[in-house]
């Protein structure tokens, strides 16, 4: 029978292969000592069933507290679970709850991470993937395989009336950028109500799409209840939009993957919250297991944060991050990781050597609207980033042969 | 203006008072530099505001990496943060984006978790509080204000075909018992597809209901994705039921928001992830604040752990949700705290003394099966040892005035 297969990260005071098969214990029988009904066939059937262990180092401190037994020796190492399908069938939220629900809580465990998870085909009969994707996204605004989409947020994040909006919406668009977006915090305010900031910035790239072509991509945040939610997505479509941003994690699996199913506007998934769930080492979900889950639900666009940035997150963990997002997965051939956070083009040059991709949608905040040459300096100076690291020529010869780059590199640069 | 205020643990290798202005900044204006269009008038009204600082201890190691400053001391406090509800109105998904979002993800600080917060009373007028909560959960099934609903968990969780369920389910209600639930892990299975066992069981317990007038609560897990739960929730109230669960991380508040808002069924929240929220003393979000989110969506029961756990989680801490589930907030008078995790009668003694309520589902696996007696014995011992519970006498003067009780003393007791 065709097996869920999930890897975690975890720290014990107990034996590693002990820990392991209380783990699988408790996500499937749910109980430690035998039940009228428990028989071998029903635990062969429906156990889950430990199928690797690998030891890696011993500390003294517990990550997590817990520990009942006071041990003062935590084992860490990589265990790997797998549980029949027959278990939950294509039941996502089960699954989520299968792979993740009370094991937080077993004081037999200082630290436990899921780390990924891989899915047996019937999945694939069930879940067609995003309707737009990386490639598919980058089609409706007619953005090159060459270079990323580039983007950006608008700022301050709350406050700003539709009128105002529009009026930066308006110099953006003149500008020559790909992608721009609602803040996760900007829903519907007194002072800039949805339907009004929709009609008000839809105007403004209708109007610059009759004229040059060129219709730029607008993610407007969405997230609410369910069926305001629904009735904002309406809005969009109405008002000619190719986009919305759900802040997934607030909002929840069911719900998101409702939104996603409609189809008309590529899904920009905003994973505010995630640092609950991931800033801890030995706590939580890594990134490539989340994707998944999100990919399932139907995203088109996800956050991956991006090198060299505001928060706490490493390089390295962001390159996983895109690489993960790009990587097939059932029917979906890749969605479109969202790079942000502190970027302007300088960063340009690592993104493209560590991940070799410009299926990005590269979002800078400062780096456009604070460019010497105003917002239109400030994209050119990104596109060019872009052609220099694809070349793979260094960010110094870029600084010299691009004029906008250059100034960017003057400003911005350390 | 009405403001909501939230109250946060932190800990940050900054000034403690500069941090709080981070956060306050992060999660309003959203940037750190001016940029045109942020008017002084515009911040008045929008900026989130720090209300309060208090300071706590200071410390030499960081609970959390990300730390750039490389300080090697950081500062401990509680801070209380505001923000206009003009910022997002009545939407709840927007709150949390606000209340939590990616201040989990700043380095400026080590340890961040929410730890509760209020709201104005405009929130009334669109929250109108579950539909049964405690009293008529408690209702439905008619159990005395004077005694907790006595309930448990059918075991093992998963594989037993809806016929070996609705045998162990037979064995129960004829013992007495008030409640009885699926298991998280269970959905539909292969083995035991979701109508099926609703028909089998609920044919069991509307005949006993028949017999005796008492119509047990059976709590099946709809947890599915949106369309599947809905047909779910519709099978249970078609056949005389009268609970569903949900595992409600896994499904997400916007779809919970969608199944309470029937209102035919007790809606019984089962929290597991939790301990991916909660269980680092610094990181995440404490049960006062998860709770409200969750009455907001309109659930009837929520998981609290229970005294002496067979989880990590600390008395205080289970005590400190059982108080917050019956706090008055909005309209809700208070829900039904679901105390479960290695309970039998003894810790009946102390959950009481602690909490001073009979509102509870209190559920118990091995000790009502394993009774010496059988599961009638101990479905008696729990209702006895509460009753010795609320009357103030001791766990061992119980132990002798009832015949039941001091039985799963001898086998139960330390």
């Amino acid at each position: 029978m065709d097996r869920i297969r999930a890897t975690y990260l975890v720290e014990t005071p107990h034996d590693l292969e002990k820990a392991a098969a209380v783990l699988a214990g408790e996500q499937s029988s749910g109980t430690f000592v035998s039940v009228p009904g428990e028989t071998d066939a029903l635990k062969k059937r429906f156990a889950a069933r430990v199928d690797g262990v690998e030891h890696l180092e011993t500390v003294s401190q517990p990550s997590m507290p817990g520990d009942h037994l006071k041990a003062g020796e935590y084992h860490r190492g990589k265990v790997t679970v797998s549980w029949s399908v027959e278990n939950f069938e294509v039941n996502v939220p089960v699954l989520i709850s299968t792979l993740q629900g009370n094991l937080y809580e077993l004081r037999q465990f200082t630290g436990l991470k899921l780390d990924d998870f891989t899915l047996p085909n019937i999945y694939k009969d069930h879940f067609a993937g995003p309707t737009f994707g990386a490639s598919g996204t980058k089609k409706l605004v007619d953005v090159p395989k060459e270079r990323p989409m580039i983007g950006t947020i608008i700022k301050p994040s709350v406050g700003l009336s539709p009128k105002d909006t529009a009026a930066i919406v308006k110099e953006l668009v003149e500008a020559g950028i790909d992608f721009i977006k609602d803040d996760e915090l900007m829903g519907s305010t007194a002072n800039s109500p949805f339907q009004k900031r929709v009609d008000a910035i839809m105007k403004v790239i209708n109007d610059h799409a009759d004229k040059t072509g060129k219709k730029v991509m607008y993610a407007f945040n969405i997230t609410e209840d369910l069926p305001t939610m629904k009735a904002n997505y309406k809005k969009v479509v109405k008002a000619g939009g190719s986009c919305a941003m759900i802040s997934i994690n607030s909002v929840g699996w069911a719900a998101v993957r409702e939104m996603c199913k409609f189809g008309d506007l590529s899904i920009h998934a905003h994973r505010n919250g995630w640092g609950m769930m991931n800033r801890h080492p030995l706590l939580g979900i890594n990134f490539p297991a989340y994707a998944k889950l999100w990919r399932m639900a139907g995203v088109d666009q996800l956050h991956v944060n991006g090198i060299r940035n505001k928060f706490w997150e490493s390089d390295e963990s962001v390159v996983r991050s895109i690489k993960s997002c790009q990587k097939p997965f059932l029917n979906d051939r890749g969605i479109l990781p969202v790079v942000s956070s502190g970027q302007w083009g300088g960063q340009a040059f690592d993104t493209y050597k560590l991940t070799q991709t410009t299926d990005l949608l590269y979002m800078a905040g400062g780096g456009i609207m604070a460019h010497p040459s105003g917002p239109a300096g400030g994209v050119r100076a990104l596109q060019q980033a872009w052609e220099g690291a694809v070349e793979g020529i260094s960010l110094e010869d870029a600084a010299k042969r691009y004029k906008e780059f250059g100034e960017s590199v003057e400003k911005f640069g350390e």
